[in-house]
């Protein structure tokens, strides 16, 4: 009985994120769902791709959190549209919220959807918002540890990012531990090493999202 | 309908911790419920806390992790009895799961029990788990606005812990804010900041955990 109501709040789930991705895919934009731990970088790592690419291709982020429009107001800064989605203590988005926040977008002018999901590394990874890519990310002073204590985020990342590595001479993080636990996740996944505070690895983020862009083929 | 599922799921939780706190009570057993993001620091924290205290208070721990079993053998390491709680991939951890662990302690030899919750700043926070009191850490890496975009933890939570803060010359933390926001939380919550790695703040940490034993009164 409890198995079944769980089971139907999963397939509206699904049902509502094919109709936001039959949407997005239809005014070609490409969707990028991004998931990390709490103060893992997501936002800066939005920040920093949209001063690089300053528009091209043109770039509308939701803003997912418990509380607050601190993120919002971060990404509004960089110029880019933006919608804050509080979840008014929700631990994940789901795709009702996503398809809500997508009428307050003009599609026609927009190349990618970012989404920055809930700062969680569990219960965000089971609900589809209609993406077409996931993002995984890692800062370095989590630790290692990281993707073999929480593997279901990665085993369905597209990508993961490797966050803070100017942190690394500070910090006792095993780089091959993480990297083996990753690709024994995901084999094959590509893993970009950035630091958003000195530079290193934003020019290969930014190529990252542009050539995403491709996925939404405005051309 | 829905709604009285998860009432009905809380209330059976609410009875297993009241039954998990008679039996710490009775066995003169202070419980600590440490909470936070993944990567804060928790376990570093307790083996820092264990080397300190050097067994006086007696301190058993159990661990709670989705997956893994690689914190439970970094506190056996430091010579305290541990119990690892696999939950599967779930966000949280509950009393049932609480109640069962403790059955592999001897409580006769115990004056602390250590909870240490699945690292989620959203999902442990509604869940009794039989504790005495409860600790949210946070990482200055994470930044200073976790406290306002999670606010659950913090209104609930009898000491907060500022982690790391050996990385604070290396990253952009307002200390004034984050200060702010816990005390609006939770007006007069004490607030301890500690560095596992060059030790600073580990006496205090150490003399708060010795003093959480005169809780359980084992005298």
């Amino acid at each position: 009985m409890e198995i079944n109501v769980v089971q139907k709040v999963m397939k509206v789930n699904d049902d509502l994120a094919q109709g936001v991705r039959e949407r997005l895919t239809a005014a070609r934009i490409a969707c990028l769902n991004f998931m990390s731990a709490p103060g893992s970088g997501k936002t800066t790592l939005i920040e920093v791709a949209l001063r690089a690419l300053d528009g091209k291709p043109a770039i509308g982020v939701i803003e997912g959190d418990p509380d607050t429009t601190l993120d919002a107001e971060r990404i509004a800064a960089c110029g880019a549209p933006v919608v804050q989605v509080n979840t008014a203590g929700g631990c994940h988005l789901e795709a009702n919220l996503v398809s809500h926040a997508l009428d307050r977008f003009d599609l026609d002018r927009l190349d990618i959807l970012i989404i920055e999901n809930v700062g969680n590394l569990v219960c965000p990874v089971d609900f589809d918002l209609g993406e077409n890519r996931r993002v995984a990310v890692v800062s370095t002073t989590e630790g290692h540890d990281k993707p073999a204590k929480y593997p279901k985020l990665f085993r369905t990342a597209d990508l993961v990012v490797l966050n803070k590595i100017d942190l690394l001479p500070h910090v006792d993080f095993d780089a091959v531990f993480f990297r083996d636990t990753v690709q024994k996740l995901k084999p094959g996944v590509e893993i970009l090493e950035v630091s958003c505070r000195n530079g290193e690895g934003v020019d290969a983020w930014a190529s990252w999202i542009r050539g995403a862009a491709a996925a939404g083929d405005k051309g």
